[in-house]
C-alpha cells in the first residue's frame, strides 16, 4: 500500500523553509536546497504552514478530516524538526560520544518545552513515555505499589496484611484507566470506586470526595472526555478529595489500622486537553498528569507523564537509568523531538488555536442545523456540557435520533473521517459507548451519535461540506426529511 | 543543537530512488523528483545504500561509529519507508475511514515481515511494543500474573496463599530483566534465582535446570549478551528447564501444594541478536522472545514481543483493544513501519550481513594486534566465548590490562564512538560492568575494557583507523610501549 507517490518530496528555497519552521524557532533557514513539506506537490501551490491552513495531503484524499480527537496529522513544523532525527541523528542519548551528545541535547530541549507548556516548575518533572496508555497505567501501578510498599514496611512479611489500596475514578475514563483498574482488582492488588457523571458528562467533586476511604492511594479522573468533550473540575476535585482523605485518616485513628499507610496521589488524564484548553499543573493541583503527543500534532508513539517533584511514584518500566531513573528504556528520540516541537506550537498559538477550533466546531453545528428542516431540529442533540467553559471547543458529539451512525460512517468513510465510538480503541461503532451510557443518553439518540472533532488545519469549507454529507446521509436513512 | 544543515535534503532521480529502495521491494521508483537520502550532499557523491557502504552522515562527523550494540543508524532503506508516515500518512489504525485504513494496512504488512524474520508461524504472534525494556518487563510481569491468577483461582481470597511465583534468570541479563525482577521481589510478588555464567559468559543448561522449582513460572535468559557477545544455548536451556519443571511438579505431588499452579514459560531477550545470528523461534523452542528495532537499523522507540500461539500471558499495557487485545495503546505506526522494513533488510541480507560484520570485527582485532608490539600482546584480552559459533560476530569486548577505558573513550569521544559499560543505560564506564564481574574477569583487565561493535555500514577504513586510535591512546596512558 506504500507507493512512490507517497514518498514524493520537493526541494524548496531556504526562505520557504525558514518561514515554515519559524513557529518553533529552532531550525534556522539557509540558502541551500532544504527539507520542506512533501505533502505539497508543485501543482498544489505553496506549502500549507500555520494555523487554519489546509494541508495538501488531506485535500488530496478528498476525505474531510474531522477526527482530531482520534489522532491529529503531524503538524508540518513538527515533521520538519523530526526529519533530521529520521535521516541523520541516531545516537543513543546515554552514549558519551559525538553521536550520543546530539541526541541528549535534543532530549533536554524537548523536556524543557513540554515543561513550559504544562507550567511545570522543573523539566525533570516531565517523563517521556510511549503512549497515553503507558502514562495512565504507570500512574495507577505506581500509586498502588507505593501503598503496597508502605504496607510491607509496616508488616515485613512476604504478603501485605490488610485490605489492598483503594482507587477513586470516574465512570467515563478511557479504557487505559478503567481496564487497568479492573485487571489489578482481579489480581487482588487494589479495589476501586468509579463515581458517576451527570447528564452532561461531568463529575461532582463532592461525589468524588465521598468515595475516598482511609486506604485510598489514588484519585484518577480525566481532565477532558474524548467523546463528549466534558472538561472536569479537576482543581475542585483535587482539593475536595485531599480534604476528604485527611478526614478519613483522622477518623480511622491515623495509621493505626495499617490501612491508611500511603499518601493520596491525584492524577488526571489530560490526553485530549493539550492545545484545546488551558492546562497548568499548578492551577490544577495534581500530582501527576498524562499528555499524549498524537492528540496535538506530534506523532503517535510518544506521550508524557508529569510527576510533581517530591511525589513518590514507583516505576512502571524497570531497567536502565533513563529519565532520571524513573522510566527505563532507550529514549524514542525522534518522537520526543516531535513532542517538544508540538508543545512549542501549542504554547505559541494558544488562544488563537483554541479560537479557531472552537469556531470550526460552532460553524459545523450551525451548518448541520441550517441543512435540516425546522421540523427536524428536535431530532438533533449535542452531547456534553452546555456551558462552553466546561467543554473542549473542538469536540462536537452530535446525536441524530434514529440514525444508524455506524452505517453512516461506513458509507461516508472515503468522504468524511469521524468517529462513532471512541476511535482510538474500537472501529466498532455499533454498540453504544460506555461514556454515553454513563451519561444516560436515550438509546435512540446514543445509537445515532457522530463524534466530530475539529483541529488546527480544519477549514470552513471542510465543515460546510461535512454538514451537507451528514444530513444527506440521514436523509438516505429516512431519518431526516 | 538542531540546525539547518541537519535538515538538508536533496532531490535525486527516480532511478536512484528505485535502486535505493529495491532491497525492501515496497516503494517503487518513478520518474518524479523523489524522496532520497538526505545524509548525502551533492559534493559527497552518490548516496550510500546497501551493505558495507559508508553512510555520508557518519563520514561527515569524523567520528568512527563502532557502537552498533548501543544503537544503530536508521538504515537508509528503512528511513525511506518511514518518511511517508512522517509527512503524510497519520491515521489511527483503529479508525475505519480512509486515513485509518492506510495505517492499518501498513501495520499488518510490518507484522508479517517481522513474523517472517523470526520464523513465527502466525503474524499475530508478533506484538509491537515501545522498547526492549517493555518487552522484557511484559514477559516477566505477564508470567508472574498468570501464576498469581492460577493461585487465586484455587484460593479465591483477595490475597493468594502460598509462596509467590519463582523465576529463573542469569547473572548477565540486561537491567530490563534484573531490575524488574528485583522490583517485583521487593513487592513480594515473586522470588528469583540468577544462575551464574562461566568465564566466557555462557550459561550451563544443567545449572539453569537445577534452579527450577515446582513454582517456577518463568525462565528468562538472554539470547546474546550485549557486552561480550556470548550467545546462550537457548534451545538446550529451554529443553532442560522444561524437563526439570515436569520432574519438580511430579516430585511435589502435582498441584497438591498449590504452589506449582502455572505453566512454565520460557522467554529470551534477543535484543542484540537480530541481524547478527540466525534467530528462529521454532528452533529455539521459546514461548516468548524480545527483539528491539534500534539494534538492527530500525529507529529507537519500537520493539516487539513474540508470544507463541496458545501461551497464556496476561497483558502489561491495559486499555484499548490494539494488538489483538494484548497490548493497549495507539500504535506507533511510523516506527512500526521502520521495524518491518528493517526486518526485510535483515532477512534479505542474512548471511552476507553476518559475514560483513564478522569480517570487520576480525579485522579490527587484527589491526589492534598489529599496532601493538610483540612484547605487549599478552596485555590484550578478548572477552567472551572463543568459539565463533557461540558469539555475536560483530561484538569485540577488548580488555587492555591497566588501561583506563572510561578516560580513553572520553578523550576519543569525537573521533571514536564505542562503549565501556553497557552504553544503552549508562554513560559511566568507570565502574566495572556486572557482566564482566559475573565472568570473573580480573579487575586490571575489566577496567580496561572497550566494547566495540561493528555493523552494516562499518568499513575497513573505519576499523583500521579505530585500531590506531585505540593503541595511540593506550600509549598516551603509558600502558603500551
Amino acid at each position: 500500500m506504500l507507493n512512490a507517490r507517497a514518498a514524493v518530496l520537493f526541494c524548496r528555497t531556504g526562505a520557504q523553509y525558514a518561514t515554515a519552521t519559524a513557529a518553533t524557532g529552532v531550525v534556522q533557514g539557509s540558502s541551500r536546497c532544504l527539507h520542506t513539506f512533501p505533502q505539497t506537490r508543485p501543482e498544489e501551490g505553496p506549502p500549507a504552514v500555520g494555523l487554519g491552513l489546509e494541508l495538501p495531503h488531506l485535500k488530496r484524499t478528498g476525505c474531510i478530516y474531522l477526527d482530531y480527537n482520534a489522532t491529529t496529522p503531524i503538524f508540518p513544523e513538527v515533521a520538519a524538526e523530526m526529519a533530521p532525527f529520521l535521516f541523520e541523528h541516531f545516537g543513543n542519548p546515554s552514549s558519551g560520544h559525538t553521536y550520543g551528545r546530539v541526541c541528549k541535547a535534543a532530549l533536554d530541549t524537548a523536556r524543557g518545552r513540554v515543561a513550559q507548556l504544562l507550567g511545570a516548575s522543573d523539566p525533570l518533572e516531565v517523563h517521556f513515555t510511549s503512549c497515553g496508555t503507558e502514562s495512565d497505567n504507570w500512574a495507577i501501578y505506581g500509586a498502588v505499589m507505593a501503598a503496597r510498599m508502605a504496607q510491607l514496611r509496616l508488616q515485613p512479611q512476604l504478603q501485605p496484611v490488610g485490605p489492598p489500596p483503594h482507587v477513586v475514578t470516574s465512570a467515563v475514563e478511557h479504557p487505559a484507566v478503567l481496564v487497568h483498574l479492573k485487571h489489578l482488582q482481579d489480581q487482588g492488588l487494589l479495589t476501586y470506586t468509579a463515581v458517576p457523571v451527570d447528564g452532561e458528562g461531568l463529575v461532582d467533586p463532592d461525589q468524588a470526595a465521598a468515595a475516598v476511604q482511609p486506604n485510598t492511594a489514588l484519585v484518577t479522573i480525566m481532565h477532558s472526555n474524548n467523546e463528549v468533550g466534558a472538561v472536569q473540575p479537576i482543581a475542585k476535585i483535587a482539593a475536595a478529595v485531599r480534604q476528604a482523605h485527611a478526614r478519613a485518616i483522622a477518623a480511622a485513628g491515623g495509621d493505626a489500622q495499617g490501612a491508611a499507610t500511603g499518601a493520596l496521589l491525584v492524577h488526571s488524564d489530560a490526553a485530549q486537553s493539550t492545545g484545546k484548553v488551558e492546562l497548568d499543573v499548578e492551577a490544577l493541583g495534581v500530582d501527576a498528569l498524562t499528555i499524549v503527543g498524537h492528540k496535538f500534532g506530534a506523532p503517535k508513539g510518544v506521550a508524557a507523564l508529569y510527576i510533581r517533584r517530591g511525589v513518590t511514584l514507583p516505576n512502571y518500566f524497570h531497567g536502565g537509568g533513563q529519565e532520571a531513573g524513573r522510566r527505563a528504556g532507550t529514549e524514542n528520540i525522534m518522537q520526543v523531538v516531535g513532542l517538544g516541537a508540538a508543545a512549542v506550537v501549542a504554547r505559541q498559538e494558544g488562544p488563537q488555536l483554541r479560537k479557531h477550533i472552537g469556531e470550526m466546531a460552532e460553524r459545523l453545528l450551525g451548518a448541520v442545523r441550517a441543512e435540516m428542516r425546522a421540523e427536524d431540529q428536535d431530532k438533533l442533540w449535542v452531547n456534553g456540557p452546555r456551558d462552553p467553559a466546561r467543554r473542549l471547543p473542538n469536540t462536537l458529539s452530535l446525536s441524530i435520533r434514529g440514525l444508524n451512525s455506524a452505517l453512516a460512517l461506513q458509507r461516508l468513510s472515503t468522504q468524511l473521517a469521524a468517529s462513532a465510538g471512541a476511535a482510538c480503541h474500537s472501529a466498532d461503532g455499533a454498540s453504544v459507548s460506555a461514556v454515553l451510557r454513563a451519561m444516560k443518553i436515550p438509546l435512540e439518540f446514543a445509537k445515532g451519535t457522530l463524534r466530530l472533532s475539529t483541529g488546527r488545519h480544519t477549514t470552513a469549507q471542510d465543515v460546510d461540506r461535512a454538514a451537507k454529507l451528514i444530513v444527506e446521509e440521514a436523509r438516505r436513512q429516512d431519518i431526516l426529511g
